[in-house]
């Protein structure tokens, strides 16, 4: 039987989770891929730490280097994350002439232009299924179901942490610190959690999506990017009267020569599938001129998860290994000479709908006021509604937006915070509603 | 730049959308592909129907034998349907090492393992993608995504007419009969719908997942399958009150040595995201041990859902031709020789929780009457519920039990049938719930 050696670069958890697999499936990768893959090499800093794993003799290794300059090994799995070492080591590696396999998405999305190239240049595969909702194939979706199909949109939920702490919110009205402790303390999130709730993590996933989707470099600098740290239980309350539920979403749309690509706390209808996507779990509707809707729902992340995306982009590449057949499907869906440089429109020139709530004394005339400064801006009110309950003398009053122009919208909420009625900074969340004109 | 060319066996709704799909997305399809693919060849019996295509002189036929032996021809669309002529075509078409790419899941069902034989001692490559959940990558997924994953079930909604017409029944209460009509009326529903409606077409694509997924050979005939016709609106209201919404599913559960292979109405909680899948949409859960839960969810029929996956399909048979890599994927996930009969469970063996409904005489000691004979056949009672209106003097006694095996409940329906105080046939829906023991 043939045999595949591979390499892993960092034995973390996903790491061990791969390891893990490789060693317990043997006979089930045997037998559907006809080869043995094996792994050869593990490096990581730590070789001492007992992963549960029992390690071949001479498999562990703390130098990295070495493993990518043996030519025994056929494919490298990059399991280090973040984007200095392992930049280096998948450049050096692909150098060597190896495969690569990663999870890394904020490597991909910032350097991925030139990894892609480098690897292209080199004819080698790099396989990155893992890096965007875990073990969901949306990438080989992508790359290779939707073939036939223009794209239209790509709506998802990518951050398992903040879908979790926004639906430990919706679910016990706690505040976001509360539930960001929670989930802190249920493994769900890291003791820095900046990247998963600052929405730097879902940008990095959108923008390789985008870029597979509409054939386009992968352009991480213009997605806009906004987290949820500001979502109160407060918010969350009125968005379900009005029938929605607040989701982080990654944004991602096709129009004309331009590409929206966004990333920010959203209102969702309830009949949207998305909307009962709970905890950790991550999901994505793709819209596309044939298909017309498909939506993918899964773990994005988790050791074992991540760990099975891992392996399928190991079996793709052992496939082609074995039959000759490296690049067979390019690295970002299309011939690297049809990938173009395409604009992401800034988020000043989106048009959607918005949920405003702003502060404001209770106090005759202050609706009128209000809502004259938004029609000046071009902004049509689809619904108003005033809370009752008064906080320090102000009343949450609430109003959804027909489609309006995000520009309009900001220069319309700056006129209204001057207004000595209204106390505190408005709150805008946008509205994704396709039902709503 | 490379050609493949291929032919269209059969030109109707799908195969137009094949032929228009080829031809509007030529560009696409060339940027992501790298080689053009050709439309060469059209055989039907009807050549002069306009299709709003404007084929090139000579690519239309109604003979379709020449078709398959013209060595010009790399791949052969099937697109005829039935078990007859498309068998013989495809069998032929193999013979003359022609790649096949089929949607025909009646055909693959029943006559699956010689084709697939066939095919394999060829050397050819067979796809099918658009058999099962049309434009949904459920085939690719399990065959490519999901190569170190142990499955232990899968779970869908796989035909779009039964789930429209349950999702008729269930918003405006009508009757059977009356959905079926709007769903015919609609284009939803074949003038003969007995394949749909019977669960026929549900069964065979189960058929083909369990084989794909298990590693097993094609077992179509003891799929125990029941059909949507007896289900009436007074049972989804009931199936409301208990929490639950009734879909026609099609289930695969692998235990042991064994595979539980079944297609019935069946109860399934609000909270399981397939009781949310509306309207003539197909969804499937598969559970697997390393990913936990994946749910895919999109068009499983129409002209152009299904002819996005003919060319997903279309597209991976050509980079095989590319590269030399016919083969790169084993037709059926597994190498063939790893592929062994696994025995399917009869349906009286399967161990699953039951809604029961009685039409009993509205007198005393009924209620002790039947639940004496379940708890006899040791089938133990969860919930019980009486509605106070009567029709023709009996009213509707309602159980709901806990895991019982379908002999015990089959037997204490016939004891319990035979009782003077009863004056119908017991009403049995089988109810998938996880978060019940």
């Amino acid at each position: 039987m043939k045999q595949i050696n591979i390499a892993l670069l960092g034995c973390g958890t996903v790491g061990t989770g791969v390891a893990r697999l490789l060693l317990e499936k043997q006979d089930m990768i045997r037998a559907r891929v006809g080869a043995q893959i094996n792994l050869a090499r593990v490096a990581d800093i730590d070789i001492t730490t007992d992963r549960g794993i029992r390690f071949e003799p001479g498999v562990l290794t703390t130098d990295a280097q070495a493993v990518i300059e043996d030519p025994q090994i056929d494919i490298i799995v990059e399991m280090i994350g973040g984007e200095t070492i392992a930049k280096d080591l998948i450049l050096a590696a692909i150098d060597n002439g190896k495969h690569i396999v990663t999870a890394n998405k904020a490597l991909l999305a910032s350097h991925g232009n030139a990894i892609f190239a480098a690897a292209a240049e080199k004819g080698v595969d790099l396989a990155f299924e893992a890096s965007v909702g875990g073990c969901m194939p949306i990438i080989k979706t992508i790359r290779e179901s939707l073939v036939s199909n223009d794209i239209t949109s790509m709506i998802g939920i990518l951050n398992g942490t903040c879908n979790y702490i926004l639906t430990k919110i919706t679910d016990d009205g706690s505040a976001f610190e509360t539930a960001l402790g929670e989930a802190q303390a249920s493994g769900f999130a890291e003791a820095d959690p900046t990247l998963d709730i600052e929405g730097i993590d879902t940008a990095h996933k959108i923008a390789i999506l985008s870029a597979l989707a509409y054939g386009m470099q992968i352009n991480l600098k213009d997605v806009y990017t906004e987290g949820i740290s500001q979502i109160t239980p407060l918010d969350i309350e009125f968005a379900g009267q009005f029938g929605y539920r607040i989701k982080l979403l990654a944004i991602s749309k096709h129009k004309g020569e331009s590409v929206e690509a966004r990333v920010h706390p959203t209102m969702i209808p309830f009949d949207n599938m998305l909307s009962n996507v709970n905890a950790n779990l991550n999901a994505v509707t793709i819209c596309a001129d044939a298909v017309e809707d498909i939506l993918l729902y899964g773990r994005g992340a988790g050791m074992m998860p991540t760990a099975s995306a891992v392996l399928g982009d190991l079996a793709d590449i052992a496939r082609n290994l074995l039959t000759g057949a490296t690049g067979r499907v390019p690295l970002l869906s299309y011939q690297m000479n049809n990938i173009r440089p395409v604009p992401v429109l800034p988020i000043s020139e989106i048009v959607t709908h918005y949920y405003l709530r702003f502060s404001a004394l209770d106090r005759p005339g202050v609706l009128s006021k209000i809502s004259g400064i938004l029609g000046k801006n071009q902004i049509s009110i689809k619904s108003a509604y005033q809370k009752g309950r008064k906080t320090n003398g102000s009343v949450p009053l609430v109003m959804l937006t027909h489609s309006a122009r995000e520009a309009d919208v900001i220069q319309a909420l700056k006129e209204i915070e001057s207004l000595d009625v209204v106390s505190k900074q408005p709150v805008l969340i946008r509205i994704e509603d396709e039902n709503n004109e």
